[in-house]
């Protein structure tokens, strides 16, 4: 990298998707790094994984430049490659919100990885990290401490709204402060990143007082019955407001799932949630309640297969045993990709007798980002020359520059990025400089795997492994036998009998003698008996042809009818 | 069965879900089956599966009582399982729509099936079934040529809605026929079975011709551009408004994607689409025709991976090549499970430069069912004595329990059923008498692979698989070596080779003397290596031991370095 005197914006994540948000700002010698997300994955493209992560690669060639992690707040895809950019980087002092950073010490517990210099700062404070000077704005998301950041560098400004929402009635009083905003954007803003999140939705997002409002209704109307309600754990203003609503009520509060009972935890500890005594029990201790008189708040909204309201749905739970006694709230919708497992646990919970309460027509849940309008109103206060959309996939910002084009930015001021482009700005143009090296970590338990990996997963998922074990003698390089093995497809005898003889054939006429064959003899097999196997059941195993070398004629004792 | 004379229905698809219907009726010794459809697969509970079917053991059982297969309309959820089911049981009469019967047709022909003694019926026609009469009532749906099917029995009557909307300005004119609807009602329904799909939706849908209008503002909006409308090639009626509009304004069609083509030939064939001479071209001819003088009609509005307009937005469709004069409509709605192949269709075609026109703001789609109020004109106007909801997943079926209760009918006249269940109605109850056999059967190209195939393939997907091959002297009893092979995992060669030597060590302290110790050799190295690499990968892959068993120590050649 040059050490030109110019801003220079590398995309590491978080453009072109939703998730993983990372994005790496130079200036000469001096690189901050603005959040380091994580990704879930999908049983689709990436079989088997369990979190996606930025690939670090640019970060740790330049690890001695780093200045600091800023992160803007403590949703997974913001904080959840931490981590791992830790581990593989070693020491990074981070910037956060109170929340943000117990959210990370946390992770950082759990993965027994030393917790490095955490400054916490409110919304108003600024931070020196090189040649950049960092100010936290106040922005309302659906998880407290949220900021959006003014970068100030030599002969610029640089600013990221984060993930944002226009709220004029916060749960916790925590305003967007949209006054600041204002002051900055009269004061100069070179180049802005803007969230591109409800880009497709027009006028604005609703407060997210209206679903205390709502959850209150169903609350009261329902006086005789036990209520569960699942819930993001991050986002601590609604919990509060069903702690307000149950202590107005009379009904007791139990946390349920790990990441409830952790967060509530944290953010009690950090004074933002707060209850009377004699409010909260142990979900342990829920037998000691009528149920008329307790309120569950749960995980498990978005259909995850492990989490609380999943394992009552499925009668795994060992507290909750759901009847026809319990009214469930879906407090949140489905994220896109997630709606089979949403509707899965919805019929289950019927299935179990429960009063199921979900949807859009109830104002169940509100989003935490910004509409078109809002999108606009700060397009208008921060008035950047540069604009680049951020946080979507091409759709979102594609139509995000749609926007910005007609609020007066010019499209040569504009510019779509793909993760790995980096991007130079000075006073007088943007234009992308390179590509850095960037793209996606895929982590299964504790490793890596690669994209060969996950095709080879793939492969094996749609129509299994054939594996064909030949016998040869290798004295008078002779064929002894031909064993046939298969998992996830199922070949019935005649036909494995015909591939065994063709296996045969393929040996006598090919040129094996000795090692040096053998690559071409298992090129010829596994040819032959894939397109065997395609041309009679129209699927497309695996082959795995393994060459056993034997003095005499001894058959190795698999067999393709064998249990094993 | 037992030949009692009273109604039995056994539901043997189409109900806790959403595709595959199928219903057996049965009276005394006559069975009429409504309906056999399938289902698509999903990437995670079903992987690599082509179609779902349902189990046709009951039918097969009874194979000499079926009288007739009635197919309400020609959707894959009502007619993709007729080829399996006739290539298993041979010969049955089929009765439908002529639409209907030509898309059975044509699938047969495909699969080189028998084609039996099509029925093609009108609505109004009634047909004479063993002891059932079948009346076909004409109601609007997504696809022409949908009816209700009102069957009466010895003693009774039973009224299936089939699917249905309530749309009074049908497209082709052929509206729902209330006013006959009412006439049943009024005669008296013993058992209604109702759609359930759009339960969750409140009032009524939209009607069809509201999409014409939307579609007609966005081609004549846009007289510079190409114009490409993909949408579902069964929706006669959208095409046809497509193709009235083009002709309006000067534009020609050409048709694109392989089930467009064909249903667009067999409706002409049908009368039952037009156009004038000129209109339609070749898609390999549309080069010859200016861009703004053409659209095409396409598949793919699902984001099906080989459809048309994939293809297009891949840049591998040889005829098409999107670019910023271009726009694309997708003129659906993504069916749940699909949202995401949708989105990356739509950001796909973003990235060609196009124009993309989608989701719920336009009204660019409507739904084919009907909503709450349209459900409840239904079971206002056929009152029926016996209520069971059907095509729908569980939750569908309880709000539809609950909408039938809140318009009178008593609950214990309702019955919520499963895939399998048998009910018997007589003029004094309703009741379940047992289970038949039925389910789900996974077609895999040309043969059915069962439940345990999918566990593996599951297994091996999310961790792949780890071979390990012990080769041993069977003279001595002494294991010569260990080979390890992997596919979808990676294993470090050094954790590679301690999995090795703990299979040694195994091997030595096992009482493996012969053959009738293999069991419990290769169980006990499938735990052991199971544990290890969960230990250390939190991996959980497919052990496979094989037992290479040799006279003299030649080391088999496969090992863990080796690419085969």
């Amino acid at each position: 990298m040059k050490k030109q005197k110019q801003l220079e914006v590398a995309f590491l994540g978080g453009v072109g998707e939703i998730g993983k948000n990372m994005t790496a700002i130079r200036y000469a010698d001096d690189i901050i790094i603005v959040d380091c997300g994580s990704t879930f994955p999908s049983m689709d493209d990436t079989p088997g994984i369990d979190l996606i992560i930025p690939d670090f690669s640019f970060i740790k060639e330049n690890i001695d430049n780093v200045k600091g992690i800023f992160i803007t707040h403590g949703h997974e895809d913001h904080i959840g490659g931490v981590p791992y950019l830790l581990s593989e980087c070693g020491n990074i002092p981070i910037y956060g919100s109170s929340l943000t950073l117990a959210l990370i010490k946390h992770k950082l517990a759990e993965k027994k990885i030393d917790i490095p210099k955490l400054n916490a700062v409110k919304g108003g404070d600024v931070k020196k990290a090189g040649a950049f000077s960092v100010e936290f704005v106040n922005v309302t998301h659906s998880i407290s401490g949220a900021f959006a950041l003014s970068i100030n560098y030599p002969g610029g400004a640089l600013f990221h709204t984060g993930d944002y929402k226009i709220d004029y009635t916060p749960v916790d009083g925590e305003s967007i402060d949209l006054a600041r905003i204002a002051e900055i954007g009269n004061s100069g803003v070179t180049l802005m990143l803007g969230e591109s999140t409800n880009i497709e939705k027009k006028g604005t997002t609703i407060s997210e007082r209206e679903v205390g409002v709502t959850l209150e209704r169903i609350i009261e109307t329902n006086p005789d019955k036990r209520i569960i309600i699942a819930t993001f754990a991050s986002n601590v203003n609604r919990v509060q407001q069903i702690i307000n609503i149950c202590q107005r009520v009379g009904r007791r509060v139990a946390f349920d799932g790990r990441s409830m009972v952790k967060i509530s935890e944290i953010a009690k500890s950090l004074k933002m949630l707060s209850w009377q005594e004699n409010t909260v029990l142990d979900i342990e201790d829920i037998k000691d309640v009528e149920p008329n008189k307790l309120c569950i708040i749960s995980t498990g909204s978005q259909g995850e297969p492990m989490s609380a309201l999943t394992r009552m749905a499925n009668g795994e739970d060992k507290e909750v045993v759901i009847g026809d006694n319990d009214v469930v709230v879906i407090s949140s919708q489905p994220i896109p990709g997630n709606e089979k497992a949403v509707y899965t646990l919805i019929n289950n919970l019927y299935r179990c007798g429960a009063k199921v309460l979900y949807g859009s027509l109830e104002q169940l849940h509100v989003s935490g980002h910004a509409c078109q309008d809002e999108l606009k109103l700060m397009m208008s206060l921060v008035r950047p020359k540069y604009f680049i959309p951020v946080h979507g996939e091409f759709r979102h910002l594609k139509k995000h520059e749609e926007l910005a084009m007609s609020m007066g930015i010019a499209k040569e001021n504009i510019k779509l990025v793909d993760i790995g482009n980096r991007i130079a700005i000075n006073k007088k143009s943007i234009q992308f400089i390179d590509s850095v090296e960037a793209g996606e970590v895929y982590v299964d338990g504790d490793s890596n795997v690669d994209s060969l990996v996950l095709k080879d997963r793939k492969q094996l998922s749609r129509d299994g492994v054939v594996i064909a074990l030949l016998n040869i003698n290798v004295e008078n390089r002779q064929l002894t036998s031909v064993d046939i093995l298969t998992r996830g497809i199922v070949l019935e005898e005649e036909f494995s009998e015909f591939i065994k003889s063709m296996i045969a054939d393929i040996f006598q006429s090919s040129a094996y003698k000795n090692e040096s064959e053998r690559g071409g003899l298992k090129n010829g097999i596994r040819k032959k008996v894939a397109r065997l196997i395609l041309n009679k059941l129209k699927q497309r195993p695996m082959i795995l042809p393994l060459l056993i070398e034997q003095i005499k004629e001894e058959k190795s004792q698999e067999s393709d009818s064998e249990e094993i």
